[in-house]
Formats: C-alpha cells, sequence, structure tokens
C-alpha cells in the first residue's frame, strides 16, 4: 500500500520531512547479470535488454526505492564514444529507453524519475566550459522530452564539473540533485567537502551529498562536513547519500578504484542487510532524508534500508512480505541453533567470518605515490601505455607543477 | 549461436564426452531479489511473480547454463504445508508454473529443462516408505505431464531417501541425477560418500554426485570419492556437481547450515569469478562433466565456469559480450594502476581482502556437541523451543540410541 | 669495540649527531621472564633477584644499548605502597640496587646510566604540587647519590605532571629527558603534543619525545608534532622516542592499556626485527636520535634497531656475530626454499600470518565511550566496584563537568 | 618450596603417576637475547656466555621445569663442522659446559638433568649405521661423565636414526627418551607415528613422544597416534610432547621450517599464556605425563604449564608468586574496564587480534611440490645453488624413483 505522500514533488517530500528513499547502482548489479561490460560501464543494456533493466527497477521499487534513477550513467554522447560503444543504438536512443523503461516501473508505484548525467571525458580532457556543458544539455534534452520528475548530477571527481552541470540542469525547472564521488579529502584538486557543497548549493543545487568510491560511513561523514559547510555558509539544502555497499576502511583519497581488488574480486567486501541497518540510521541521524546506494547495493540491501527505516516512515516495502524481521523467518528452522540466530541482537553482534584464511583484512591501494591533482595528467592518457606513462609522471612529481 | 549438439539428451551429451553446464540457487539469489523468504526457501514466486523466475533463468541461459532447473524446490506438498505455504497457489500450480517458466526459457537456447525433487519433511519424520514414495510421485506427475527433459533428486542428507527419490523418478522413462548435499563425512547416518555413489546407482541413477552445504572445491572432493566408489564397485556412471558459491573451509560435517553466518552474514564469503576458473577447472580434472552451482551463486560465476572451458566446449556464453576474458575490459581504463590489472595473472594471485579487520577468518560452526545422526531428533521437533530440547538431547546423547 | 664517543654525556653525543640507543622496557620483558608482577608492574626485582635485572641489561648492551636505564620503573614510594608492595625491601633498597645493577652493566661497554622517574599514584589522586615534587625529589636523591650519568622523566600521560617532574630532576644539574606515554591526540586533558613539547622544553627539559602506550610508527608521527611545535615556538631540543613492540592501529586515546588483549594478549601484535628496521629508519628520518624501546621490547628488537642503523652508527652491536644480516644466516640451510630466504627483499614484503584464523586483525578498544579527560575520575577509584563506578561515570558524562 | 618427589628418576616420578614439566626451547629463547645464531643454531654459548644459558635454566626451573635439559642441541662434533663452527671451544668443551650449567642449577631446585642428543649431518649423508652410531657415543660419553639424570633423544624426522640413538644411549644404563619432530603424516619416510612409537619402544626407549615442528594441539595429537600404536602392540612405555609456542593450522608434513615466516617473523603466532593451559590440560587428558617446551617457549609459557597442572601436582612454581592466577593481578588496575580483565572467563574466551590488517590468518607452506621422501635428496645437498638443485628436484619427481 503506497503512502500518502505518493507522486509529490521530490522537493515537498523532503521539505515535508519525509525520507525518500532512492535505488542501487545498476551497472555493477548489471555486470553480474551480464547486461553491462566492467571497463567501459556503460548502459546500453537499456536499449538491447529492456526486460533486464526493467526486472532490477522492479526490484529496487519492491524493495522500497522512491526514486528511478534512468539506467542512463556514463550515457553522454562523448562518453559511449570514448569507451568504444559500437552498439546498434545512439546515445539518444539510449537515454530514452532508459527513461521509459523507469518511468513504467515508477507509475508500478510511488516513485518518482530521476534523470541522471555523470561526469565527462570532455571535462577531464580540458575542453572548455561551453564545450562540456553542451554535452550535458544534450542528454538533459532527452530528460526534459521525457519529462523526468527531477535531475541527479552524480560522480562528479571534480566540483568544477559537477557545478556545470547544476547550472545547465537548472534550465529545465526541474529539481536538481548534486552528488560527488569523493571522501572526506575533498574533491580532486583539494576543494574540501564543506567548500564543494556550498559551490553546488550556490550554483544552483536543491539537494547535496555523496555517492560511490567509499563505503557507507565514509560516504555518510562526507555528507556531514558537506552540511556542516553549507550550515556555517548561512545556506539551505537537502542531503542526500548513495555509497558503495562495499567494506572500504583502507581506501585513499580516490576510492575503491585505486583498490587491487577493483572491480573483480570485491566480493568479500559486500555488505550484509545489517550493515545497511546501521548505515541506514546513522544517514538519517546525521540529518540526510535522501538515501539510496550505489555500486554493490542490491535490492535486499535497499530493502535492509527500508525497513531500518519503516517506522520513521510509517510502512514497509513490499519485498518485506518476503523478509522476516531481524532474520524471524528462521523460527520455523528445523535446528534449534539455527532458530536461535531469529533476532536482532544476534545479527548485530556477529562479526562474519571471510572464509578466506589466506587472504588479509586491508589492502594497499594502487597508485604512483600520486594522491591529488593528478587526474588532469592520467586521464588525459587514456591509451598510452604504461611504460610510456611512468616518466611523465615522474616528471610531473619532481615538477610539482601538475600536482595541486 | 549455438552448439551442434543443441536439444540432444542429457545422456547424449554426456556419453559424446560434452561438458553440460548446470545453472545457480534460485533460493538465494531470488531471496537478494526481494522474492524468496529465507527460513522457509519455498518456490512460490514461480507462480506469483513470473517475471522475476523468468528473467533469473535467463540470466543462467545467457551466462551459458545448458540446464533449466525448475524452480520446485522444497515445492513437495508436505514441505509446502510444512513452512506454513498458505498462499494463493496451491502445490500444483506451483510445480507447474515453474515447468512452463524453465521451458519457457530453455527454447531460446541451447537448454534442457530439469525437473527437481529435494528431501521431505515426511522421511525425516519417519514416514513409511510408501508415504514418503507418494510425496515424490504427486510432484513427479507435473513433471510427466509438462515432459521436462530430464529429473533431478537433489540436497538429501540421508541417501535412503534419496534412493526412495530414484526409485519413483526412474518410473518417467526420463534420465535421473542423484546429488546428495553431504561432504567428505558421508551422509548424515555415516555413509561414506562412495558407498552412497553405489547405492544411488544400483537404485537406478544415471548422474551421482553433490550440490548444495560445502565449498567447490569441497564438492569436487566428494565427489571424487563418490566416483571412486562407483569404480571400485565395477558400475558406471555420469558424476554432477553443483556447490555453494562460499568460501566453508571451517564447516563440519553438515556444511554451512551450522556457520554462524548462515544464511544473513555469508556475504564475506562470496566466491569471486575468479574462484570459480579454479572450481571448474578442478571439477573437469577430476571427471566430473555435470558442472553447475547451488546456494550463492549468481550468474557471472555460471559464465566464469562456462569461460573457463570454453576451450573444451568450443564456444563462450551469450553473456561474453558483456565481459572481457580475465578482466581485459580494463584495458582502456583512465588510471594506468587499474589498466595493470587487466590481466589472468594479476587475478589468479589476488588475495581479495575483506575490508572487515575486526572479523576473523574462519567461524566455529555452532551445534550441541552433536554431529551425525541426530538428524531425526532435530527434524521431528520444528516447533519446540529451545529449553524444551535441550535435554531430550542430553538424554539421546547419553543414551548413545538415537546417534548413529 | 667501543666507538670513538664513548663515556661522554648524552648531549654531547647528540650535540656531535650521534644516534644514542636506548634499551627495551623491563617490566614485560622481566614478566615473561618470571620476575615481575603484572598489574602492580613494580621492579621489586632489582633488589630481590639482581642476576635477572643485570643479565637483562647484558643483553640490551650487547644488542646496541647506549642507555641503561634504572630498573626504577613505578618505583615512587607512593606508588610502591599502593600497589601493596610489602616486600623485604624498601623503596630506597630497590632504587639503590636498580643503580648499581645498571651502573655494573655500563661499565662492562659503551652505555651511560639513566635513572627515570613515571607518573605517580599522588597527582592522579590531586596531591598538591609541593607533594608530588616531594615524591620525585625523594627517587632523585638516590639518583644523586649513585650518580647516575642522565635522568628520563618517563610514562607521563598529564604534561602538567611531566612537566614538575622536569622541574625537580633539573636541580640535580644532569641532562633532563621527559618522554610523555601519549599520542597524536595529546595528554589526557587535550594538549596537544606541539604544545606538550614546548611546555617540557621551557621547564628545562633537553630530550623531549614519547614513550610506551603505541606502536613504532604512531609514537614517531606524535613526536614529530613534538618537533614541529618546538621549532614553531623558536625553540631547540632533541627528540627520543621508545614505543611498542606491538602493533596497535586500533587504539584509541589511552594507547594500548584500553586493548582488550591488554597485557596477557599482546602476543600476536609483537613486531617483527624487519618492523623494527622500518621504525628505527622512520625515526631516524624524522631527525630523532635517541631511539630506544618499551613493553614488548626483546635484546633483539634493540639489535634490529642498532643493525639498520649501524652505518650512521658506524659499527654493528656486539651481539651482531649471532646474527646474520637480513637473514643470511640462513645460506647454509638444507631446504633450497630455507636458504632463498636469506636476503633483505624477502623478509621485507613478507606478510606474516598470525596462524589464528578465528581472531580478528583489529580490536575495539575497551571503554565507556569516554576518551579524554575522565582519567581523574577514574584513577580515585581504585579500589571501586565496576557497579558503584558506572553511575558515577553516567552522570559526570551528562554533567559535562569533569571532561575536558 | 619442593615437593615430596625431589630428585627420584624420571621413571620413578613417572610410573608413581606424576607429571613432569620440561623446560622450553634453548635455541630459540636464547637467538632473542643475543646468544644463539639462527641459521647455524648451535649451542656454544654453553661456554661462551655461561651466564645466559644459566639465567635461562633458572628462569625455567622457576616456572616449574622439572628436566633441566643440557643446552646441547646440534652439538654433534658432524654438525658443529659442518655448520661452520670454528669457535674457541671444542665439541667436547661446549657439551660439557652444557652439563656444568644443567647441573649447577637442577641442583637448585627439583629438577633433574637430562643429556640431549638430536639428528645428523652423518644420517642424512648416509654415513653407515655404525659411523653414525659413533657420533652419538662421543656425545654420550661426555653426559655418562657428567653423570646426567637420564638421556632425551630428540628432533628425530627419521625414526631410524632414532632408533640408532636409543641404542647407543640405551648402554648408558640411564633411563631413554626418545622424541620425533614429526607431524600425524608420520616420519619423512611415511612411518605412520604408531608404527614409530612400537620401533622406538622396541629399540629400547623408555618415554617416546614429539618434540618441535607443530603446534601444541598437532603435536598432542600426534602422540595420541603413538600411544595407540604402542597399546594396539601390547608395549608399554611413557609420553613426552614438547611442541613448538607458535600456532601453526598451516603446515605440511615437514612442519613450521616450510612456512614462509620460518624463522624471523613467527611472532604472530606466538602462543598466549592461556593458549598453553588449553595444551597442558589437553596433553595430560591424552595421558601425556612428561609435558614441556620447544622452541618459541618463553619462561612463562612453562608456567602456564605449571599453573594449569597446579592441582594435580600440588603445588604452583616459584615464579608464580608473580603472577595472579588467571589475570587477578590486575584486580587493582585504575581502569574499571581493565579490572574487568582479572577473570579465567575473559581470557579463555578472547580472539587476540594480531593489530596487522594487511597479514593473513594462513601461508601456504614453501616447497616444490614435494613433500614426502624427499629429505634425502635436498639434505644431501647443503652447500648447492638453488639453480642447480632445482633440475635434480624435477627429475626426481619425474622418475618418482627417489620419493617413498
Amino acid at each position: 500500500m503506497a503512502p500518502a505522500g505518493a507522486k509529490r514533488n521530490i522537493l515537498e517530500r523532503l521539505d515535508a520531512g519525509e525520507i525518500v528513499i532512492g535505488d542501487g547502482g545498476f551497472v555493477f548489479a548489471l555486470e553480474k547479470r551480464g547486461y553491462v561490460k566492467a571497463g567501459p560501464w556503460t548502459p546500453e543494456a537499456a536499449a538491447e535488454h529492456p526486460e533486464a533493466v526493467r526486472q532490477l527497477h522492479r526490484e529496487f521499487l519492491r524493495a522500497g526505492s522512491n526514486v528511478m534513477q534512468t539506467f542512463t550513467f556514463y550515457a553522454s554522447d562523448d562518453k559511449l564514444e570514448n569507451r568504444g560503444n559500437a552498439q546498434r543504438f545512439t546515445g539518444a536512443q539510449i537515454n530514452e529507453a532508459a527513461c521509459d523503461l523507469a518511468r513504467e516501473v515508477a507509475n508500478e508505484g510511488d516513485a518518482m524519475v530521476a534523470g541522471g548525467v555523470s561526469q565527462t571525458p570532455s571535462y577531464l580532457s580540458c575542453k572548455s566550459e561551453a564545450e562540456v556543458k553542451g554535452i550535458f544539455k544534450r542528454q538533459l534534452n532527452v530528460f526534459v522530452k521525457k519529462n523526468v520528475d527531477f535531475m541527479i548530477a552524480e560522480y562528479f571527481e571534480h566540483v568544477e564539473e559537477a557545478e556545470w552541470a547544476v547550472q545547465v540542469l537548472k534550465t529545465s525547472g526541474k529539481p536538481v540533485c548534486a552528488s560527488l564521488c569523493i571522501g572526506p579529502d575533498g574533491d580532486l584538486n583539494g576543494v574540501s567537502p564543506g567548500d564543494c557543497a556550498v559551490r553546488l548549493v550556490k550554483a544552483g543545487a536543491n539537494i547535496v551529498g555523496i555517492n560511490c568510491h567509499f563505503d557507507p560511513m565514509i560516504c555518510v561523514k562526507t555528507v556531514k562536513m558537506m552540511k556542516e559547510g553549507v550550515e556555517r555558509a548561512g545556506l539551505k539544502a537537502h542531503y542526500m547519500v548513495q555509497p558503495l555497499a562495499y567494506h572500504t576502511p583502507d581506501c585513499n583519497c580516490q576510492g575503491f578504484i585505486d583498490l587491487p581488488e577493483f572491480p573483480f574480486g570485491l566480493e568479500p567486501r559486500i555488505m550484509t542487510r545489517w550493515d545497511m541497518h546501521k548505515y541506514a540510521r546513522e544517514a538519517f541521524n546525521v540529518g540526510i532524508r535522501f538515501i539510496g546506494g550505489c555500486c554493490g547495493f542490491e535490492p535486499y540491501h535497499i530493502r535492509a534500508v527500508a525497513e531500518e527505516l519503516a517506522t520513521e516512515r510509517g510502512y514497509l516495502p513490499a519485498a518485506s512480505v518476503k523478509h522476516g524481521n531481524w532474520g524471524a523467518g528462521l523460527e520455523m528452522h528445523t535446528k534449534p541453533w539455527v532458530r536461535a540466530r531469529a533476532r536482532r541482537d544476534y545479527w548485530e553482534k556477529l562479526k562474519p567470518a571471510s572464509g578466506r584464511p589466506k587472504c588479509p583484512a586491508m589492502s594497499t591501494p594502487d597508485s604512483w605515490g600520486v594522491t591529488k591533482g593528478h587526474a588532469d595528467l592520467m586521464q588525459h592518457k587514456e591509451a598510452t601505455s604504461l611504460d610510456e606513462l611512468k616518466p611523465l609522471f615522474e616528471k610531473a612529481k619532481a615538477n610539482k607543477v601538475l600536482f595541486s
């Protein structure tokens, strides 16, 4: 049964103090299901395999999501080209198909459709502001045509590019969210989370926050820093968080990309549903009201967020008919010691074993001793061999010119 | 493109030396997607949410599965009742719906439909052979009516019950697989894997093996023991294995059910795709030719099995268009150190970190100091409280009567 | 063979740019040998079992120590009483015996004798400055009588008490070291390491630094903060570090005392000799020249420090005749794969396994949610029961009165 | 205070049902103290640094040891030569000095002196039985001259060589112990522990057992197998065990030598005193009555054994005056949560953290894929380079000739 607030605008909901639950990360979930290629990470499946994308939307809706994000990550024209997309479908077709799928499923329940743009190769290649904004504008045209409910600019490592995106998205008249993929150390030019947030709010964002790259607790901490910055500046905003579903205590400032396990060995880091209860509670306590997920989130992770916040929201998600509260489904198990697991205290205290005695608990992130500000150098050089690139790096480090 | 052998009988394929790839475990995968309740683990979703079950079948087909198992685990009438199934659908409806879904997707590719039965509460409650066989017969009627391609009796902890199942299934005239959920220590009455296999072959099984309860390497080892037993007895059979996708080096003889992490804290144990390459190779080397998965297997795990055996099979699965060989999709990554991960050697040697420094590598399985032979006592007592049950256990142990 | 600088004053040595190597922690080493009781940690063994204390001095001398610290930790009269010392020996006898042993062994090589005082129960019980200084004065009288070469005030959690100690020790005219047992968060009243160092230098300390409570890398980092504080203040000092020989990445601000493993389960954290090489190099690089050890250091740990700095010092310690450089002693091993371990690269890269698959990598420090400023409350209450104490804590926390 | 049975013969004690506590491993303990070189592992310190050896004897005596083993490990003439001993002292001088030190300290308490011989390079070089026995005889002459109380032949990987040693030692008329450094898989020729024990008893050993190479639980299990073998054969013997103080769950059949951490990275595996309580109890329960330690044992480990068995023995060791029962010394700690650790239950349940989040729990033993039977090849080749040796290995493996 849908709650009273159904179909109202996201800002109306947030202004009314409601919790809005996001969905999970589509590229990782669909990679495991066989529809997205790791590396390019592009969303052509929206056009190629609509049934798979539709089903994933439905699962998140059922799990409690109030937001169906269009599956348009990395779907800007420059990115699709850059990643070698030589498919049967144009960028516009992919973006349109993604809008249709999101809308179809959103209409099956109490969900809004959010159009999404993310960082572009054009920015990283130092194209002009006009050019970069042109890229966003082309995607926005589809979202306007398809009349999405609001817009999200997400997965930006440089606040400047995110500001440009917000400025473009604002022209639609729709509510705009701005979400960076940074941690407590700030963006890749060293702009602090608080300063990033202030700049994004000033650029016109209604909701600011963090997605991807770090685990839930680190992301919540970073949003807290954003909120403190906004409040110090005497501004107002709503806050969002859509973190990884992986434990990443060992990340450096560039997040899980630099972990040796990225992207094909992250399994031992996958969070349990009980970890998600803690995350949801912490995010709520910090004052975040748009709470979702990114890479690694499966429908049951979102359901756990919705179950943790069921009292505040006033209802359980549809998928909870297939889930006993805190393990209650085990109460009928044939073994008494398994029945003994049907309680909150058990799962809250459990320290789950890895089953991998030859593996460590933490890794050392990869890098060549450079952390901040090197993104430009690196990202200009996509096709360059390692051997060719290393001396450039050494020189750049020696000169301290390229590194902020 | 489908290979030459499409649509031939499973025995024809195995006799011809082909590899048959199974699918993954539906109850765990659909639990995460929100359609199966952990605890009961019953498959009413086949009737309730056919789109979700169909999609999962398609993903496994696309990943390389040659077998679509009907989603009929725990779908015997006694189990559905026992687990509190008071749904809109009868057992027959669920079983029929499951057959239709499996057939629909199997016909989209080179896959066979396998009807499945599993262990029953009736056996564990010491019902007569006739009664237990009646349960299997009722399910078989559906499979015969729907004309599945072959039958699998799987997830049996007692070889005796599996023998009864095989005897019933043989009456259909279809090929019959028999798969136990035991480890190297044998069934719950202590019958060794070798002796179990001999009894199953004598009962009429064409293919024998192991599914669930243990990790791939332990399951392969157990099937090897079965094979040695069959060969020592001068018999002939084909072999199958469908293990967990979890590392379980710390299990006792009853498998992952007794691990403290079962079923809601198993995430850190999830195997990577590279672990599955090792598994597939090892299973192949041991002489197993029906190679699939059980609980924890996602489509990408099955794809990894299919990719490892691509040379032997002569083709890659459909989903490999979205997967670079051994991480090759990373070759275009913007960071040189991520590009450096685009090679087999990297992933084979990686020891993935858990990201959980406060968690151990192994757990101590739960139990009350009883391991073998206690299943009867325990499973009679489903609704009994722990306090009530413990003295019975102590007495039973003291008397050494109930424990084989 | 002793180097040129033998028997010169510690300040002469440090002013000349020499490295002075300290010894290891006697209470922990002698606890394992059966001469010190964990809990009281008092040094009556100096009088009771001089042969054991003498032998340990000799081992450190042989390992390369240039400093023989008198075994007078917790040997103030108030502490000896407080810890229930009802031995055959008075405080003066213990202190005198300790001086004699240190001198005897120092004279066997190139070592100086350092008299030592440490934090007192009197300070923690809020006794007056005059009373606390009286305690230090009584110990100092022995050190002056026995003519030690210099003085160390070490193991202070409050910089104020350390200042008082320095002021007393300065009256002897001997060089004075001041060493706090704090980490980067500062002393228990929240005074930062930099500010602590400035206050200690102003109080008259010639050498300032850190001992105990944290692992080498954390201690070195803290001394670096002290050095930066002193330099910012335009002052001059020498620096010392004598850390734990335990890995403590999981400590809170009160150090290893709060780890659940303290003091009887610390074994898995013991550092290897190769860890000590890294420590010695890092301490040297930071500009620390008095480099020693505290709890957990065994003679071979100090030898590793001396071996790492052998080039800078110009000689190896005596005990290196029983130690191949970087494992060179394995070159003659019968197994070729053990011979392959006779090289630096091998040991530098080794990630040693714990052999404990059911144990985690990190613990959660014990506490009641209070970290800073609660020492007074806690330490007034030595004999109080937990039940009695907890409400006091709750009240204190609620009032935010007692907590700085 | 010495118990009633002081100074009686070891067989009298064991026949009377008494527990005899051994000492710990001298080579590892003295390596850490700076008197033994890892690699050669020879005991010239007995003559070079008698004060260090005497002190270690005293510490073990004080910890509860009833046996002072002469520090004569690897002190056969052929080994001393082979290991490059070009010291000031002859083999006879070293052996005699070791006897004198053991006797001096044994006479300070209730301890017996045990002379010891261990495996020889002569045997591994395929010298004749006569030659090998000549080596043992020369050492025995010293032990007879110095009138030790009994003899131990220990650290043998081949039961045949141990039989020869026993036969020689029996000529002294003294009680003889025979201790192999093997695990449950048997000696390096694959002779099972049970069969080894039978052969040693038949050769004349009064006490048989295991020392070194594996952790306490594995060693106790192996002695249990020896005991079962002896009893099955209708023979009688006493049993001894002197294991490592390291956790070695990941060893292959050749024990800790093959672990990558051997010998300079074993610290994380060091057992706690509480682990030793479990060991002592388990050894006692299995029927072993001569219970001691080998490499890694420090005096406090032996004290823990003595404390665990204090009720059975009727007294605590001298060093327990410096040790509160099960952590009782913490009862007066200033912090209430540290006081809470002053109880048995706390330490028994503690799973101590490694403090090393980048290290695993288990290692993969080194080897070239050969485990049993390769000792001969390998040990003939002491000085051979790896490059030279590897093809020999490959050939030997290919031919399956050299490997039993």
